[in-house]
C-alpha cells in the first residue's frame, strides 16, 4: 500500500517509537510489528521513527533503513509515518533523509547538526539545504539536551516564514518560549504550521496554548492512554484531560527505576519503556543499543510493580 | 610504502589536520596532500586526521576513506598516522574504525559516543567493545565541548591499566585535573601510556608538568613552530620554549576574524586556520563543511595582517 | 493596623513588587506607597517584597529594611505580606528574616544559600534553622537562575512533610518537575501546602495543573489583568484564561526593549517593568540598582510603544 | 603598628585564610591568630582574608568585621593583608570596603557582583564605583563558579588600563585565558598590574607564563610548601617547582575525602583544609559556617592517613 502523505496542519499523538532488539543487537522485525500495530490498535494519529527514543543515535544506517522498511510496511497506509533524519552535518542529513525518503515517509523531523557548534544563520542553512534536496515536508526537531543547540524563536519562525519547514516538534523543556511560538504562528496566520510538543507529562498544558500533537515517549507503553487524552483535549474537556495525563504522569515513573551510576540518563529513560514494553508482551527483549546498559532483573521488578499499580499489567 | 606501528610511549607534535574542500565541498586531494607533506616537512612527529579539527562530524563516510586513503598513502610511512572514529555508538564507531584499518593507520582516536547521554561504565564499555573489535592501539579523546561529557580521571586511569587505551588526547581544556592524569600514569608506572594534550596555547606548562605531546590544531598553519617548541621542551629550556609558546598564541588570534552571528564557533575557529592555510598557498580553498559559514573577503584580510605581522606571509 | 496572618492553603497572585528609586538610588517611598496601592486595587491577594524582582539584592539592608516598613504600612492589612529572606547563608538569612519580622510580614520567602556551593541536605539544613528561629510560615523559593542550584522534588516534599516549610513559590522554568510537586503535594494530602508558580507567561497551565497561585514580575505592570486570570482559572473557564493570558504575553514583550551588551538580562528585564510603571505613572523614575543599566530614551519609547498597543496607555 | 601598602607589582604566594570557628559558629580568634602566624612564618608574602576560602560568604558583617580586626592586628605590618569586598550590588561591595579599610588593610578583593545577571559593562561599572569610594588599591577577583559570570580578557585589561584595578586574582581554571591576560599586560606595558592564580595545582605553568603570584587555598595547609614552589619558580628551577608542586598536588586530596551528598562541593573542599589545620594543631575544630556540614570522625581520619603519608604529621 502506498505511503500516506502528511495532511496540512496535521495533528493528534505521534509517538516516537522505540526500537526493539534482539539479544544480539540487531533490529528485531517482529517485535517492531508489533510495536508499530499496538500503537496504530491505540488510536494514535501518526508514528514516528528514527527519533531520539528510537535510539536513532545508537543504530547503524542499516538498521535505520531496516526500521524504516517494517514501520512504513507494517503501518500500510493507516497513518502517517514520520522520520528522523539526525546526523551531525548537512550532507550526512541528507542522506538519512533520501534512505528515509526510498522507504516511503511521509515526512522528516530533522535536528540541527551538532558535535560541532553552529550559528542559527548556519542552523538555517541546514535546514534550507535538507528541504531542497527533498520533496519531502520538514519538521524542525528542538532538543538541545541531545544537540546543545537551542532553535530559538525566531529562527523557527523565519523558517515557517519561508516554507522551509512544515513544523516543530519542541523537546526542548522551554514550554513559555513554546507557547510563545505557537502564539507568533497564530498571529501570523501560519494555519497549516504543525506545532508538536514532546513534553509529554504537561501535555494538556500545551493543548490548552494552541499545541496541534504531541510526541510522547511514553505513547509506546500506553498509546491507547496519549489517544484519549487528545481527544479528550479537543473536546475541551480540560479536568478530564488533566486527570488522564495525571495518570499518564505517574506511569511515567518507569524511566527512574534503573541504578543511577551503572546506567546512563538516556538507558535509563528508554530502558525504562523498553522494559515496560516487553512485560506487556509488545517486544521480546528490553536490549539497549551498545553501549548503553540493559535494566537488570531488580530493575525490570520495580517496572513491572509500577505497571501492575497502573494497571497495565 | 608500509604503514608505520604506533610506537609504544609515543611522543611528539601530532597536528589534526584540517580538510581542505574544494569550491563544490569535496575533499580537495591536491591540497591535503600539499598539507601533509606540509607538516611532515615542518617536523612534526605524527598526524591525526578525522579529529575534530579536521571537520570530521562534517563529512560524509566516503570523504572520510578518501580522506585517511590520502594522508595515509602521502606520509608513506614517515610518521605514524592516528585516525579519528567518532559516533554516536559503538557499532558505529567501530565501522569508523575498521575503514580507518583498512586505510592502514597506525593508531585510533576514539571520543565518547554522543548525542545520548552515557554513564562513565558505559562510556568504558564504548572503549572495551572498540578495542576488542580492532587490532589497533587506542587513545582515548576527551572533548567534552564536542560530547558534553567529560571523560573523568578514574575512567581514563582504568583503562589504561586494563589495557584498554595506549594514551589520551585531552581537549578538555581542565589542566589541573590533565596533571593528576599524567601524576597518576607516572605514580603507577604505566610508562607506555601517552598523554597529549589538546591544549595548545598552554603546551610548554604541558610538557613542564610531564605531557608527552601535543595536538595543535594551530600546527596546521606552523608545524615547524610547534615542532621547535617540542625539541625546546625536551631540553627543557623553558624560558625558550615559553617565548615559541607565546609568538604562536598571538598566532593564534586567525581564529576570531570571522564576524560573531554569521558564523558559529567551530566555523570561526576552523575557518581561520583553513583561510591562514589557503593564503600561506598550502590548501586551495577556505570552504568549510555545510552548513558552516566561510570566512568572506573582509575576514580574510584580516586573516592575512595576522600572518604578516607574524612573519608567516 | 496589624499585620495579617497567612492563611493555610495560601492562595491567589501575589505580584513580586518592583523597589523604585529615586534618582540618586535611594527608595522612592512616595512612588513605593503609589504601587502598593495600584496592586491591592488591581484586585491581587498578597504581595511579595524583596524578591529577585524587587531588586533585593541590589539593595542595601537599611533599603530593604525601609522598602518592608512602607509595603506593611501602607498595605494595612488588607492582604498578606510576604518577605524574601534571601542572603548567602544561614545567619545572614536569619538576620533578614528578623528584620522582616520586626516590620511585620505575614510570612518569609527563602531561596537556598549561594555563591558557596551545597548539597541538598545542606539546604534542607539551612530551611530547617531558619524556621527555628522564627515565628512565621515560610516559603521555599526556587529559583536556580539566581542561586544556581535546583530544589529538588524530593527537597520540597521532605520540608513540606516535616512542617519546615508551608509552601513552594518555583521560579525554576522547570514546568514538568512542578506539576510534579503539585501531584505529590495532592497525593500525600498536605493540603496546606501553597504551590505557587513564578513561570507567568503559562499560569493557566499551572492553575489546569493544580497550582494555588502565581507570583508574576509582570503582574507589577498591569495586577488587574493577573487577578482577571486568577478569576478565570478559578472558574474553570479555561478558554477566556486562556485568552487572558495571551494577551499578558503579548505585554511581556517589555522586557527585551534594551540594547543587549549595555545592559545585562537582569536589568533589561527589571528595567523593562520599572519603565512601565514609570509611563504609566506609577513610579517616578525608571533608576535601576547599582551597578545596573537604566533603560534610555530610545528604550523607552519602545515599551512605551507596547504598552499603547496593549492599551495600557 | 601601621598598615602596610600594597607594593606596585605586588607578587608572591598569598594564601586566600581559612576562617577558624568554635563549636557555635562564632570566629575563634585565638585559632585565627595561629593561622596568621603559622602562614608568615612559613614565608607567604601576604595574606588574604575574606576569600572565598574564608567561607566570607558563610559569615555575618560583624564575623567579617572581628576577621579583618584579628588578621590586621597579628599580621601587624609583617605583609600585606588583603581583604574581600565580596556582595551582591556595588554598594553593599561599598560597605565590605569600608570596613576593610577602617580595619586597616592593604587591599581589596573585589568579584564582579552576583545574583541578578550582569553585562560587561555593568560589571565595569561596579569596579569603577568601588575604586572610586575607596582610596585602596582594588584587585580584580575572576571566581565563575561562584558569581557565574566570567570576567572577559577584554574587560580586565580595559579596567588595567583605566587604572581601576591594580591587579587580578584569577580562579576561573581557564588557564589559556589566563595566559592571554599576562601576554596582554607584557604587551601594554602594564608593568605595575599584578596576575595571580588561584589554580594552585598548576602554580609552577603559571610562574612559567609570567604570574606575579597565587593565591592557594592548600596554602593554608602547608605554607612553608607554597613559599619553597614560589622561590623555585623565582630562581627558574623549572624541574625542582615542579617537584614541589607535585608534592602538593598529592596532599590536594584531602578536599575529597567528605561522602559525597550528604556534603556539598564547597564544605568538602573547604573542610578538608580545616580539618587538616585541626590535625596539624593550628586551629580548635573544623566547624563550618551554616548550613555547611562538618567531616564527621571517618572523614577526618581519612585527612589524617593523608597527612601522614604527606609527613605533615
Amino acid at each position: 500500500m502506498a505511503n500516506l502523505p502528511l495532511p496540512k496542519g496535521f495533528k493528534g499523538i505521534v509517538p516516537p517509537l522505540c526500537t526493539p532488539f534482539t539479544e544480539d543487537h540487531e533490529v528485531d522485525t517482529a517485535s517492531l510489528e508489533r510495536l508499530v500495530n499496538f500503537q496504530i490498535e491505540g488510536g494514535v494519529h501518526g508514528l514516528f521513527a528514527l527519533g531520539s527514543t528510537s535510539e536513532t543515535a545508537l543504530l547503524t544506517d542499516k538498521q535505520r533503513a531496516t526500521v524504516l522498511e517494517v514501520v512504513v510496511k507494517t503501518t500500510a497506509g493507516r497513518v502517517p509515518v514520520l522520520a528522523g533524519a539526525i546526523d551531525t552535518n548537512t550532507s550526512r542529513a541528507i542522506d538519512q533523509a533520501q534512505t528515509a525518503k526510498q522507504a516511503g515517509v511521509s515526512a522528516l523531523v530533522v535536528t540541527p547538526p551538532f558535535y560541532a557548534r553552529f550559528s542559527q544563520a548556519e542552523v538555517i542553512e541546514h535546514y534550507r539545504q535538507v528541504r531542497a534536496e527533498l520533496d519531502l515536508p520538514v519538521m524542525a526537531y528542538d532538543i538541545p539536551v541531545a544537540v546543545h543547540l537551542k532553535l530559538e524563536r525566531a529562527t523557527v519562525i523565519q523558517m515557517a516564514q519561508e516554507g522551509i519547514i512544515a513544523g516543530l516538534k519542541d523537546s526542548s523543556g522551554d514550554e513559555a518560549n513554546f507557547r510563545g511560538v505557537v502564539m507568533e504562528r497564530n498571529r501570523l496566520g501560519l494555519n497549516d504550521f504543525s506545532i508538536f510538543t514532546g513534553s509529554e507529562l504537561i501535555v494538556d498544558g500545551a493543548f490548552l496554548w494552541g499545541a496541534d500533537g504531541c510526541v510522547p515517549g511514553l505513547g509506546n507503553v500506553d498509546p491507547a492512554g496519549y489517544a484519549r487524552l487528545y481527544k479528550l483535549a479537543r473536546s475541551e474537556d480540560w479536568a478530564a484531560t488533566r486527570l488522564e495525563q495525571e495518570r499518564l504522569y505517574r506511569l511515567f515513573s518507569i524511566i527512574n527505576a534503573a541504578t543511577v551510576g551503572r546506567t546512563g540518563p538516556t538507558a535509563s529513560a528508554l530502558g525504562g519503556f523498553k522494559t515496560a514494553l516487553m512485560l506487556r508482551g509488545i517486544i521480546a527483549t528490553n536490549v539497549m543499543g551498545r553501549p548503553m546498559t540493559r535494566y537488570n532483573q531488580a530493575e525490570v521488578e520495580r517496572v513491572r510493580a509500577i505497571l501492575v499499580e497502573a494497571g497495565l499489567l
